[in-house]
């Protein structure tokens, strides 16, 4: 350890303590535990520009306790990481700022209370809902392995990326990040580190009092390699370790540091150091015991920004220049695949690529949306070769399988597969997709329904990052019939259409589908939950009725009253617009003029011209029946107070899909019917 | 293996089959192969009598793997369990007939697709989600301990009851089965048994594609005992391996057993034998295999069921009568106890619980509704004293720990303490408490609201259930400041309050919190969500402003207009609801008369007489403004068309509570603005 490396370490801590302490808010317990240990990754070992921070093939860094923020905010500033655009452009300023660190935890600061995506340049992915972080890392590592297998040549290497995430007990208390741990073992992903801050205490207390597994045993079971330092201040010792790492090549590797929270503070090793400022008396304390001025707030030494500069900079931006050297020689010897991987990284897609999507002839028969999904998916990752994923153990069910010639299966022996077997862990499926769409693949997972409640958080994060993680749900009603209430969703559509800027599609027919992929393969910079049933949908006459492309706009006029203003209209989404068209049917030969919206995306819809809005859905005509197999939550918006809902106001049941539907009252009479009283009370 | 075993296992076996291909629907493979371990269990280990499935010290069995139901049914239908009640008596008819297992899974059979709670006698928890009924298993555990330390005596024992629990490859890849896991060997719960069946086949394929890791030692970290049996067949070394959880002492017990899905059928050993009937010449072929008649639909031998009735039968007849003799006499020695205990399985309060409940005198600086539902809580918790519960390593931020004398922590040198330490693992939390609560204690645990995402499918279940598991949320929106939008819950309270008999309650004030505790401890029938701020909230003057007691209508008159029908009303729930009076009070400085409603509880409300809810909102003030610091989806219920919402359309933002309600528009001055604006347009 040299003199800059202590200096260097100790201007960390005494960042994060000022910005904590000026900020009288914030988490100073691990930053100052594992300074020692972010620092010699990033100084020593972390293969990072920060001239250009989304360079393809950088290592990854993943603050997965992200509430100690301070200390990446910290290494953001020292090291000099610079500004990315939200077009991916590298601007000349600093993604983080003196000022910045001084407004820690003010408005508008690059330096927020959790690290952020997006919002701060150098920020992986957003953290801080434990276990999150590490479940994530555990995508871009498969997205590392899947771009070198589909980019790498004998005689080019584009990518050898590794990952580094950095956790807490918390992390490792967390189910996702159980499940995570089991499928990168599995998956055998040796390009994948985490790192284990051992601080033995928690908010509650000494971790004594309910987390005493043998961890270690507990990763080597999953497969995982495992190597401890048994003090986080010894950079020799986490030096080693992180060669260790570097070696493996079978395996993913765990790093189990010995830290002490808090550490040369007066409330080290205690509960007390976790989440509060140590206080002016705190702070100058610990700053005589770490040898920092006691007095000077953020106190940067002369050399030690040069120092970075010298470590980590120069060596970033060697391997990042190398690395553009060498992708030009790639480009002349694979264009396409140059094309590919630059298209990939500004998030677009190959020239053409709708070209395949399929049109549904008209059939009263008709077919599951999943099934019609399946054949969109197909028709798109055939057209988009860097769209991939998987479902949690249900792809029979959810029919997400890619299956033209070459789709593979991604597993330890092929890392070019595009299919993914989660297992049955929804959660790291979601997690882990959110992690490939950090990289810039286009990944989707899939689950029934019902089971997105398993996955809500890591859902909720690809909508905060604004990432475009596609989330397929299938079997999204009581139309799962005999499975019963324990598989029925009926609250898990508001939930989700509550999640701010998470776009929400029940398409109702095949066609409406194919649609709901055109807007949600393209999208850049939001997630999407595509919503499809378990049971037969008849493909609709779009000769006779409104064209599916109404999808792209949210809501649309799918039948009509034959002339003038409609009395009624019925608004329905995915299953139950079939069965709205079918009451239109029986309003019709009653001479009671109806209107039939179909409504797949209420998102969509929320963000048209007042102009469409009421074009679709007059002002005028307040009698208004909506129709969807879930909860009524939501729908008041749309039907108003002079209107009428028929959803789910139970749970389910457990029996064949035509008796729920007549149990539950889903059925054409019983909608008409609703639709005739509110006509007839005027 | 005796004749009558081998015979009683192939009955079970037969039953299944002929159920599932009768429903053409269900999921023959697991009872196939667990048959004979079901059955080992049952019919020589498990103390349980079929005359009165609700004995406070039975064994308890859970089906995690509840999409094997049918082989649940089939052993409630051949040892002749009876129904219980809603009110808890024991009837005379059975709890499943022949007739509910042909009919399964139709409407209002019985025998429904997953095993419901509360729908048919026998089934201890309603599992079907993956990984939920392990988890839930953990909390009957901790009750069981929990019963034993509180009422036996050197000269009594009441409680010495097992908790078994039968789980398959993907309850053990769910993270909740590895949060609960790590719990149990942290508590050395050494009355809980898991039984996994490992048939290393999953619905996509062989777990070779994804679960690999090696179980056995993951456990063995954790904590645990592990034995093994070879083969799912050999009624020995299943019964050995039973004893070997019976002399265990120390450690939660797994029992991991080699079995082959769909056993004896075509299928065997295949994904196909998961999910679906094998056919009308399958069952055939498979009976022959068996040496079931293959003709012979839902086949009974003469002398299976009285083998179950000298098996099972009088082994628990025995057992319960004995133990209902001891309480006789454990009544004379312990009448309070007793009493106590009673009162417990008729799930009722002591006398006069309410009467140490807490007023708080107004106030306008006032408290943090997490500190003074803190002081409510252990109010509740002094006078009842089978109110146990903890946080998920946030006690100290959500203020839950009872610290009243003798108030313990419950670990394992202590099973009387009863506050308990979740750890970081709100899935296993809400779990472990829905378990508590299924054994008919009055559990509550806590996190921030935000994590109430995490351990959304396990409060989904207490739903289901029925059962009045208290979730507490604290940090309840913005109003958490610093930590920014990973923290701030948005969609929560949409998500919540769309689960059917979820009683979602928000407290407006101290006052509003003890109202809230006073319906909420009262529950039997239904699970509450108590969220709370973290922030300070004045404590209204009950004297000039409506009673609190207004919070068990769910919505109520808290301020009005000084004459006549207001202008406009203020719609509020918690923080916001100070926030409505001061707009009323600047509406009514300027001439504009208003009303404030709270909203403490939508369901509640829901549920009132419509006069009363005409009488809060009447039909005719149609100018209505909502304030909630959340998701607008769902408030158009009540503001109607001609309404406003001031509610949040984006996450949040890190950074103090007060720019962040000027930034997101939660101020007085936008509050009337709003309202003002709405009297304006006429």
């Amino acid at each position: 350890m040299t003199d800059l490396d202590t200096l260097s370490v100790n201007t960390i801590r005494g960042l994060c303590m000022d910005a904590i302490q000026k900020a009288n808010s914030g988490h100073p317990g691990t930053p100052m535990a594992m300074a020692p240990v972010a620092y010699t990754l990033w100084q020593r070992f972390l293969r990072f520009d920060p001239d250009d921070p989304i360079w393809p093939n950088r290592d990854r860094f993943v603050l997965s306790e992200g509430h100690a923020s301070a200390l990446l905010w910290s290494l953001l500033y020292l090291t000099g990481v610079r500004t990315v655009d939200p077009d991916y452009e590298v601007l000349g300023r600093p993604a983080v700022t003196l000022d910045d660190l001084k407004s820690f935890r003010q408005l508008d600061s690059r330096c927020p209370g959790h690290p952020e995506y997006r919002w701060t340049s150098g920020v992986e992915t957003t953290t801080g809902p434990l276990g999150q972080g590490v479940a994530t890392s555990v995508g871009m590592a498969i997205a590392g392995q899947w771009l070198a297998a589909r980019f790498n040549r004998d005689d080019f290497t584009l990518f050898d990326f590794d990952v580094y995430a950095l956790a807490g007990d918390g992390c490792m208390m967390e189910g996702v990040s159980s499940e995570a741990a089991s499928l990168a073992g599995h998956l055998r992903l040796s390009n994948l580190c985490w790192i284990y801050d051992s601080n033995r205490v928690t908010i509650e207390g000494h971790t004594d009092i309910t987390f005493t597994e043998d961890l270690a045993a507990r990763f080597l079971a999953y497969g995982w390699n495992v190597t401890t330092v048994a003090d986080a201040n010894d950079l020799g010792r986490i030096s080693r370790a992180f060669h260790t790492f570097r070696a493996e090549t079978e395996r993913p590797t765990l790093i189990l540091v010995h830290s002490h929270i808090g550490y040369g503070s007066p409330v080290e090793d205690s509960p007390k150091a976790h989440g509060a400022p140590f206080g002016p008396e705190g702070v100058r304390a610990t700053k005589r015991v770490l040898g920092i001025p006691p007095d000077a707030g953020f106190h940067v030494p002369d050399g030690v920004p040069d120092w970075f500069a010298r470590g980590i900079g120069a060596r970033g931006a060697e391997l990042r220049t190398a690395w553009e050297k060498t992708f030009d020689a790639y480009r002349s010897a694979y264009p396409d695949l140059a094309d590919e991987l630059e298209r990939i990284q500004r998030r677009e897609l190959p020239d053409g690529w709708e070209a395949a999507l399929p049109t549904f002839p008209a059939d009263p028969k008709g077919l599951a949306s999943r099934d019609s999904s399946g054949r969109v998916l197909n028709a798109v990752a055939k057209a988009v070769p860097w769209v991939l994923g998987g479902s949690a153990d249900l792809t029979p069910s959810t029919k997400t399988r890619l299956t033209f010639g070459g789709a593979g299966d991604f597993e330890p022996d092929d890392r070019s597969g595009r299919n993914l077997h989660f297992g049955v862990r929804e959660h790291a499926a979601a997690a882990v997709a959110n992690g490939m769409a950090l990289t810039k693949l286009r990944p989707y997972w899939s689950g029934f329904l019902i089971f997105s409640d398993y996955a809500k958080a890591a859902i909720r994060l690809s909508a905060l990052m604004e990432i475009p993680t596609v989330h397929i749900f299938t079997h999204d009603s009581i139309g799962v019939g005999e499975d019963g209430p324990t598989h029925q969703p009926v609250e898990q559509l508001a939930g989700l259409r509550a999640t701010p800027g998470l776009l929400v599609f029940r398409p109702a027919d095949a066609n409406e589908v194919t649609e709901t992929w055109r807007v949600v393969a393209a999208l850049r910079r939001a997630p999407a939950a595509v919503v499809l049933s378990r049971q037969a949908l008849p493909t609709f006459d779009r000769d006779r009725l409104g064209a599916a492309s109404g999808v792209a706009r949210g809501a649309y006029v799918l039948a009509d009253a034959d002339r003038g203003e409609p009395e009624v209209i019925l608004l329905a989404t995915g299953s139950e617009v079939a069965l709205a068209l079918a009451a239109h049917e029986e309003l019709t030969a009653e001479g009671i003029a109806s209107r039939v919206v179909s409504m797949p995306c209420w998102e969509l819809f929320d963000r048209q011209p007042r102009e469409y809005r009421d074009q679709v859905l007059p002002p005028a005509v307040t009698r208004r029946v909506a129709v969807e197999e879930g909860s009524t939550l939501g729908w008041d918006r749309y039907v108003g107070s002079a209107g009428a809902i028929v959803g789910m106001h139970t749970f389910g049941a457990s029996a064949p899909l035509k008796q729920l539907l007549t149990e539950f009252g889903f059925t054409p009479e019983r909608v008409s019917q609703v639709a005739r009283e509110l006509v007839a009370s005027g």
